[in-house]
């Protein structure tokens, strides 16, 4: 019953269950694991992902559970099975199991928790990203929540907010249980990359190196942590469609990576599909490249997330301004935005159990308190603006990319092309550029970074050699 | 844009339309398309599927849209579109390309559906599988769902259950739409069989089996229509996990289909791990084989398909009987229920959009007016029991299996062990079947059946060959 019982060592959640309530004092959290949700009707449900914070402290894969921690130690309740579960579902562990394996101190049944909710003291919550879970949990724990919705921050009671908050500071510096999870995903990414850029060819489509790349994932029992973008058209930013077919002059962008055991990984590269670079793509891949490297090599404890995103916008405007398509001083282009034209999004965000990890508190986990984010166009996307520390695990994922929704945006554009700032004719010379990213999983260490996907080929000469072109 | 736009032809939009206004007489039906549902928080969400209703009648993939459909003909409320959503995801067709790709008459914002719908005469719909969309139609509505769940059809509204009965009545017959719909799903899944036959060997995985089976199915843009059972364990009726290691003496369970452009479908096969069955093996398939072949050669207009369901027990009982499994005479053993304990399930059921089709709305659709579950165990599971009629499609899905939990369940045994009717030693010698299971999706046609997935190798020489044995 691997599929039920936790991956973690039962010490390790006792750990992390033992921090947490210390910090919320007195107080009782009711952690909700969150139920199988419908697709297009209720027999028929996505693949089964508890809620993460449930796993963290549980690493249970238990539809319906909540798991209890206060005062008290920690208390599973759990839905009650039939007996034809076993026919329809196979064994389920039974309830020594799942104490002996989690180190949770004791089982109750899922009818027992509105009663322990309403006599707990200063019972606590956060709200599920399953809507149905939601009505249940406000209706027990007379949250006022709208219905439909999730939550924005503001509207968490005050003992949630304090939950959340004591939830945040464990889970951002990981412990070696979760690096060795994150490792675990990673390893799975590698493999998925590596398949990717052998199944990558002229004439063959997008949705067919994605299955190349899934099927990787499949096999080791790992799901994607998001939805893969597999495209040539690396202009689009979220692009998760794969219809295209491959030709020999364009740049392959994939942003993939597996989720094994609950854990994520968010890697991207771009490669030829011819299987070499033109001069023009060489160029700016290492112009990107050049912007990652300086940013990765820029962290260690006490540097500012925010600063990493502007050197790494630093590096990339002189590359732009060293192939001719921007003009002026790179940190005077930067300040006033031109790089964004190409490079619109934030360098990287947090990442563990979620792939935006703790995204389920919106801002609250990847921007430090007092810090919120800018308005302008490219920054307002970042989101991480914390001073890193050791045990935290971002990634670093800068770009560049032709967008013509930018180029024609008129009040984007028109100041930097007023002064010449912009040289479109330079522009067009790189015709054969769509969009090229590159990222990487990156652990803060005590003194420096530690690159977790390393193994996956970024280098022009390995990309090309594992491209086979 | 292939992946918002309809690939159903705009006139047979506009007939479905048009026969769902004339049985609603004046009434206006509003079909929510449903949102895109957050996953572990609420900007990873699962890939995108729109509501079957809403397919059925505009076949649009875009996210919160709302078709109504009345006197006035068809409108589509649709959800503004922001300057970035091109940054983000690409260019989206114009209004005038989606009414003329799918013949709807108009497109409003979405802001203008409250006060269309309040201002409509007899305004209808039915509750979405997405819990959001569910609080918002039921607020402008004025329903009184449980929050949450998602509402029985006792719980519908009379204008409500007259849409859901005029859509049943239009999607119980498939047009010539609907079945290429289905044909095409097929072909992808008879690629997908033949796949994980050829990656069947001892010593690989569940899992492996099934990355070679859902590769197919990614690289043809489709997605597993439910979650794919690829077991060694098929007694595990609904077994969707992939851990176990295949074995020389295992049989390989396989239950996948494809969902194309929204279209499904449903197959079984099972076959030997080595390559060839033993004896015993053989022997059970052919009994399975025998009850499939019976209940599809039956299949006519104007047949109840529970009376297929007793027919292929009754073969099952029969064969077991040769076995020396149970004793007595086959029809008095399925009138005692005694076949369900190596057949627990249904025959089968509805196939269309959804697998099992328009399950949203329970047995409405599977069950003919005035026709009601069995208490019955096996029959209980019984999912569809109506009179046939040309352009209905249905599975055909017998099986046999050895369920630990069902030969442990005293009161469901007691009967049949107290008379002899059940033989365990005989079952001893089929120690190496756990479960078979051998499911194919038919067309009832004017005069008979129609295989639609004959092309998947189902007798045993052709199973044999095709694993490579």
């Amino acid at each position: 019953m691997s599929f039920v019982l936790p991956h973690t060592p039962a010490a390790v959640l006792r750990d992390r269950r033992e921090k947490l309530a210390t910090s919320l004092g007195g107080a009782t959290a009711f952690v909700f694991a969150g139920g199988e949700r419908p697709r297009n009707y209720p027999a028929n449900t996505y693949p089964y992902r508890a809620d993460s914070h449930f796993l963290y402290l549980a690493d249970l894969s238990l539809p319906r559970a909540v798991l209890a921690v206060g005062p008290d130690g920690s208390t599973l309740f759990r839905a009650p099975h039939g007996p034809q579960d076993a026919l329809w579902h196979g064994p389920v562990p039974g309830d020594d199991e799942l104490l002996g394996a989690s180190g949770i101190d004791r089982v109750r049944d899922l009818a027992d928790l509105p009663d322990a909710i309403a006599s707990a003291i200063g019972a606590c919550t956060l709200p599920s990203a399953d809507p149905s879970t939601r009505v249940a949990q406000a209706r027990m724990l007379g949250r006022g929540w709208t219905p439909g919705a999730h939550p924005a921050v503001g509207e968490l009671d005050a003992p949630d907010l304090a939950l959340a908050d004591a939830l945040i500071d464990l889970r951002l510096r990981h412990d070696a249980a979760a690096l060795a999870g994150i490792r675990g995903a990673v390893e799975v990414t590698v493999a998925a990359h590596r398949a990717g850029m052998i199944a990558t060819a002229p004439g063959r489509h997008e949705r067919e190196v994605r299955a190349a790349i899934e099927a990787e994932m499949i096999a080791a029992e790992a799901v994607p942590a998001y939805g893969s973008i597999v495209t040539v058209a690396g202009e689009i930013l979220h692009n998760v469609t794969h219809h295209r077919r491959l030709e020999a002059g364009d740049l392959m962008l994939v942003d993939a990576g597996a989720e094994l055991h609950g854990w994520a990984s968010d890697v991207t590269r771009t490669w030829p599909v011819s299987g070499s670079f033109s001069p023009t793509q060489r160029a700016l891949y290492d112009v990107v490249l050049a912007a990652q490297q300086a940013a990765i090599e820029a962290i260690r404890p006490g540097v500012r997330y925010r600063d990493l995103h502007l050197l790494a916008s630093t590096v990339l405007a002189r590359g732009l301004v060293d192939e001719g398509i921007l003009r002026g001083d790179p940190e005077g282009l930067v300040e006033r935005g031109a790089h964004a034209l190409f490079f619109p999004h934030g360098l990287g965000h947090l990442m563990g159990l979620d792939v935006h990890d703790m995204e389920d508190l919106w801002d609250r986990a990847g921007y430090a308190p007092g810090r919120t984010r800018a308005e302008d166009f490219g920054l307002c996307y970042l989101r991480l603006d914390r001073d890193l520390e050791p045990g935290m695990v971002v990634t670093i994922e800068p770009g560049l990319y032709v967008v013509p929704a930018i180029l024609a945006t008129r009040e984007l554009v028109e100041p930097f092309e007023r002064d010449g700032t912009l040289c479109r004719e330079a522009l067009e010379r790189f015709a054969d550029v769509r969009g090229i990213r590159i990222e990487d999983d990156v652990l803060c260490t005590d003194d420096g970074a530690q690159v977790l996907t390393a193994e996956i080929p970024k280098a022009p000469d390995e990309v090309v050699a594992a491209v086979g072109g």
